[in-house]
């Protein structure tokens, strides 16, 4: 890259180089996968190709539904160009189906139908290890205004409305996924970080019995193995699909 | 006890038996101290005296101040007699300055005074480690409608207004406590457990310097030492101002 192409933040799963423009930046897709907080790491070549690829398209589609988000346009294979923000610390967890943290921290059993979304807000705070936060606690460390919280809480309740059809038209369940939020230099709240199969659980609805099989980063967690084919599966059936309707 | 008084629950702190009166209940307050989830366990004698004592004249003060509870009466030295409830699987935790396990899970530095009370509500389950819960994930789990869940935050709020200035009276600072709501035989709900220095942080303010000196579970919690000194000097304390009082 260019000199002028600056290193700003390396996190788990992506680098942020900055950009000529000072409003924009560009973001690296990292091979890396981590779990449980980093206790867990692991690198998966062409992971980072692969997620740049299925965010961008996704990106893409909720552009085009009129949810604002940082993402500018596909720059390289693993890099984006996306609008700069100043991220907002909170992890916006919204739940379908009940798996993970979710039921071992309530007596709900794993794979139990939600009869309405759950949002789960989690404190981005590594050191913290991401705990669980309320809204009373996030108002009192005042991460934000509560009206601000209220929006982006309805952001993900229709980014969720918009990818469970999405994701059902190519035989997956969105069982949960992770969104993360920033202000731009205008200060508005855009959809920012990415969405791939490592930040949502997608369950394949081609399984004629009940067996959940993951197409996600819990084939890394729970150590199912074919974590690069199972990514791939999903690429291939987003590119499938996209082709299909043009 | 009579043959007719049987045990009907024993916890971490309390033993409950059965009343000749089937609406009615024997609480005995046990001298076993349990911290973090009963991973840490001791006995001090005499202390399930003193917070059956300390627990009595607070729930008569509440009583008075138009605060439904369970408690009935004073039985024996440690045991009381209460209203038979059905408990909410809830503890309700009200917090006027930040100390304890908010601290570890959020960035707020211990004694910070909060600018207005936090509520957290934690599940009462000992087998999960009593984890934090939401209010959704309350609603999720359909613990109890979102009316009485209302109410209980409400009763919670004027508690802490009553205990705060009654313990400001004896020199102690209300830092936090825990409650316990349920239902008795006409559905109503009740304040019941205990308020005691088990579940509440009163901090010394007879100090002259910014020390803080714990008068409860903290001194077995974090090993200082005197925790029937400083039980007593609570119990001690309310006993004289009820008598300056009367």
């Amino acid at each position: 890259m260019k000199k002028n192409f600056e290193l700003i933040y390396e996190g788990k799963a992506k680098k942020v180089f900055s950009h000529d423009h000072a409003d924009k930046v560009i973001i690296e897709f990292k091979d890396d996968a981590t779990a449980f907080n980093a206790l867990k790491k692991s690198k998966f070549d062409g992971k980072g190709e692969l997620n740049c690829q299925i965010s961008s398209r996704i990106f893409e589609l909720l552009g085009k539904n009129n949810i604002p988000t940082h993402f500018l346009g596909i720059k390289s294979e693993k890099t984006i160009i996306a609008q700069k923000i100043r991220i907002i610390p909170l992890e916006i967890v919204l739940r379908n189906t009940a798996y993970g943290s979710l039921c071992r921290q309530t007596t709900i059993k794993p794979g139990t139908p939600l009869e309405k979304p759950l949002i789960d807000i989690y404190l981005k705070n590594d050191e913290l290890n991401d705990p669980l936060i309320t809204k009373d606690r996030i108002e009192l460390m005042k991460i934000l205004e509560s009206k601000d919280l209220e929006l982006i809480i309805d952001l993900t309740l229709k980014v969720n409305k918009i990818l469970k059809i999405f994701f059902e038209n190519i035989q997956l369940k969105l069982v949960d996924f992770k969104l993360e939020f920033g202000y731009n230099a205008k200060n508005e709240i855009l959809l920012a970080d990415e969405i791939s199969p490592d930040n949502c659980r997608l369950w394949d609805l081609k399984q004629k019995n009940d067996t959940i099989v993951s197409l996600d980063k819990d084939r890394f967690r729970n150590d199912l193995g074919g974590l690069i084919e199972a990514y791939g599966e999903i690429n291939k059936r987003i590119n499938d699909f996209m082709n299909s309707i043009k």
